[in-house]
């Protein structure tokens, strides 16, 4: 079957990005590796002059059977020894003479092979002229979308409650965020095509939804698949793009059980088959995008390690090479380091040993989140107005509070909220536990038609909530760190535990 | 002696970094290092699950006895073995954990302590209160200080002709180049000021100066050290900042010497000591810079390696901390990989085997340059309408070309000099040997005083250049390449070799 190719979406870009004049002497950089000509074009250096040789580093071995953290002996039972020389590499190796030199803005070519094929076993991509590309990870990828299609005064759509470095961005650069009601399946299409249909008549329209499908961050939840669909029809018949910020795709988890008998019954069934764990993920939005109108943003922050600054875009190639126009001129591409390490590593396990390590990962989030649900039911005050939400994705849960559960309510906070959750997070802080108020994923800007509220909960204004992390310290520390929040809590609302 | 304090120049920041908050998540993310506070604040993975350990590399090793560029055998004869672990590393060193980790935006404190050390040794701080930030090279500095300050229609400064990607910037967001005419010695101050004293009143006035000092790209150029001082007074009177730009500092050479058993005699002098190295540097913008006026960028990718993709910032805290704030949006901190092998290398070497380093670049540029310019000279035709422009630093060398003196100027050409440009270019190409038109690196923005002719001669506006490098060939094929480049010359100039 002949794929379509993907629509032309060029009418969305920046003036940036109209302005923006690719860069004449990279159009002559690739002369460099011809052997016909004598290359005297560029200030690259001769990699002779690069003082380093044998780059080597131990990494876990698949099938990970220790378990995915279990510490690196450094001998051939637990770790497999990945050994990058200058020249000569091994086959599918980067070597470093190419790694640490300019060019291939987009991306080494051996690190984004195994990432095209990792995409097609992860997406049904249903056009013919997609592309994946490198990036630093999707805050500078995020960033980079922002200036390659809007303008100061362009108006995005996201999530009610948001990242709030994703919202700080847009922000700055004078993009106007109109948020997006959501509940515990994420935004509501039903929600989003009235605010749409409702639009002013004249004021400038989104030009795109800005989404964390999976584990969204701050709120925990996760968009429903047949919320994906509808969504995207939303996208057709309003005509903007969506961008699927997705770094906690992988850490997808069965629901909560909160029986213990029960839980462990589901545990002790045979593991996951590669092919029952790739069916048991989310449909993604590239997976219903047939026109070339989503870009989605993956990371390697949470999957191997924040400092790898690396991460990719995946989407139409004729959007992702504006993004390599504008990479050309600020990053010119991820780090050769990291490039050689992850890419050494990925090819070495191959896209098998990848889902082990993805499989690993999950279970390791799925005790880890077990663990803070059971330690929150357990330390929590025993009251309607506190509200857990077991998330089956990402690495945050939130406690929901109805603020005007407080005895002072009225009296000492005015029958604000927000001066609620001030006050219970200054008490968190002085019980030396670390959790987040949510009002600081707010998203607000200036609006065009009227806002609907952001209150997370839609039908209780007094609702605040608080986003906490079960990926940070080890389950002894986490039991600690809620018990701590279960007493501050008591202690605000004068709750006996 | 106390040191003033750089003054305030918050008056320059761009709307963008004016509307920039700081993350509040960043404000807590040092409490993840808190031992008495259990951190469920933010989305950091522990550093068990990052599946690597041990880190290795083989790196040249101090005085670098076999000449830099020598291949290292991994014996410690030759080469340093640079072992980093997870956790408990050497003293010095960032562990595996922390580099991998999110946090230290400006730059892991082991890293940047060195480099502080380096400025110390190289330059005459003149004031209290300067920092260093670590970036991901120039190019994204550069960007990332048209964002920190200029909004579209903003004016800055440039030399006549500048690196092409640094304009390109300016232009993608709208900042207008002004350019300022230079000569064998770069910036002419005269003719600054001049312009500065003549600007259109109420036009904006420029708001910053970009300036590469040192083997100016594409000129080959070097700004004269009497010339900074005077470029600093008129920035004071007419009150831009500078920003500094360089990559090629550590490339600088004695001049050309042509009589090649004066040039032996002049190689078999003792070597220079360090102190005498130091010396002999060209002094910088920062050593003049009393009042925080001047930012400066440096980068590992000349004299490491262009994929280290590593550099730093040196200018006042305040100016510095701005960029910090983007870098939160952006890049988030160069990956982990990168700062841990440069800075453990960079450690291990010392600030004296760093010096070594940059010692015996210089010797290997200077052979490079020497080799260049002599077959320039062999190889040429003989005519005064090609003049050969031995730098004295970087990577750069221009042959100046009078174009009024092709047989076809006045007639196949309309006596048009871009058109002769573009007849010598197709012309190399076909030659199989790469050089670049200058005409790629003309700085013009829409200018609101009339804008100085930008040939690259104020004498002769009939002159173009190419440039070429040095830098990307080893010695044979460099010789081959300007051999092909004379012939292309003599064919199309109609002149027997």
């Amino acid at each position: 079957m002949t794929l379509p190719e993907a629509k032309d979406f060029s009418y969305f870009y920046s003036d940036e990005t109209n302005a923006r004049k690719p860069s004449q002497l990279k159009t002559c950089i690739h002369l460099f590796h011809d052997p016909n000509i004598v290359f005297l074009g560029g200030g690259l250096p001769m990699s002779d002059f690069f003082p380093w040789d044998n780059l080597r580093i131990d990494a876990a071995l698949p099938p990970f059977s220790n378990g995915i953290g279990a510490p690196l002996s450094g001998s051939p039972e637990d770790s497999l020894s990945v050994s990058v020389k200058k020249h000569n590499t091994e086959a599918g190796d980067i070597p470093l003479a190419r790694a640490l030199q300019y060019g291939f803005s987009a991306g080494q070519p051996e690190l984004i092979e195994f990432l095209k094929e990792h995409t097609k076993l992860i997406h049904d991509m249903k056009y013919s002229d997609w592309n994946v590309v490198a990036t630093t990870g999707n805050t500078n990828a995020w960033e980079s979308t922002l200036r390659v299609f809007c303008n100061r005064g362009d108006v995005i759509l996201a999530e009610a409650h948001s990242f709030s470095s994703s919202l700080s961005s847009a922000e700055a650069q004078g993009v106007i965020v109109f948020p997006i009601p959501i509940d515990a399946d994420g935004i509501i299409p039903e929600k989003l095509e009235k605010i749409l249909d409702e639009w002013t008549p004249g004021a400038p329209r989104p030009k795109l939804l800005y989404t964390i499908p999976t584990g969204q961050n701050p709120t925990g939840t996760s968009l429903a698949d047949d919320r994906k669909k509808e969504i995207y029809r939303i996208a057709q018949k309003h005509d903007f793009l969506i961008i699927e910020d997705e770094p906690y795709y992988f850490l997808q988890m069965d629901p909560y059980v909160e029986d213990v008998g029960k839980r462990e019954e589901l545990r002790n069934k045979p593991k996951q088959t590669h092919d029952e764990f790739l069916k048991s993920l989310a449909r993604t939005f590239l997976s219903v995008d047939t026109e070339g109108r989503v870009i989605r943003m993956d990371s390697f922050s949470k999957v191997l390690a924040p400092g790898t600054r690396l991460g990719w875009l995946t989407g139409s190639k004729a959007l992702l090479q504006k993004y390599v126009e504008l990479h050309e001129m600020t990053i010119q591409a991820p780090a050769g380091f990291t490039q050689v390490v992850v890419s050494s590593t990925l090819r070495r396990w191959g896209q098998d040993g990848y889902l082990n390590w993805l499989i690993g990962l999950r279970h390791e989030y799925t005790l880890k989140r077990d663990c803070a649900i059971d330690a929150l039911h357990k330390y929590l005050p025993k009251s309607k107005a506190f509200v857990v939400n077991p998330p089956i994705a990402g690495m945050f849960f939130t406690v929901d509070i109805d603020a005007s559960a407080h005895p002072d309510f009225a009296t000492k906070f005015g029958s604000d909220p927000s001066l609620v959750e001030k006050a219970i997070y200054d008490r968190v802080i002085a019980s030396q536990v670390l959790v987040v108020p949510g009002s600081w994923f707010k998203t607000e800007g200036e609006t065009v038609p009227p806002q609907p509220t952001s209150s997370k909960s839609i039908n209780n204004p007094n609702e605040i909530f608080f986003r906490g992390t079960y990926a940070a310290v080890v389950p002894e520390k986490l039991v600690e760190g809620l018990k701590r929040l279960g007493q501050a809590l008591a202690e605000e609302f004068n709750i006996k535990a």
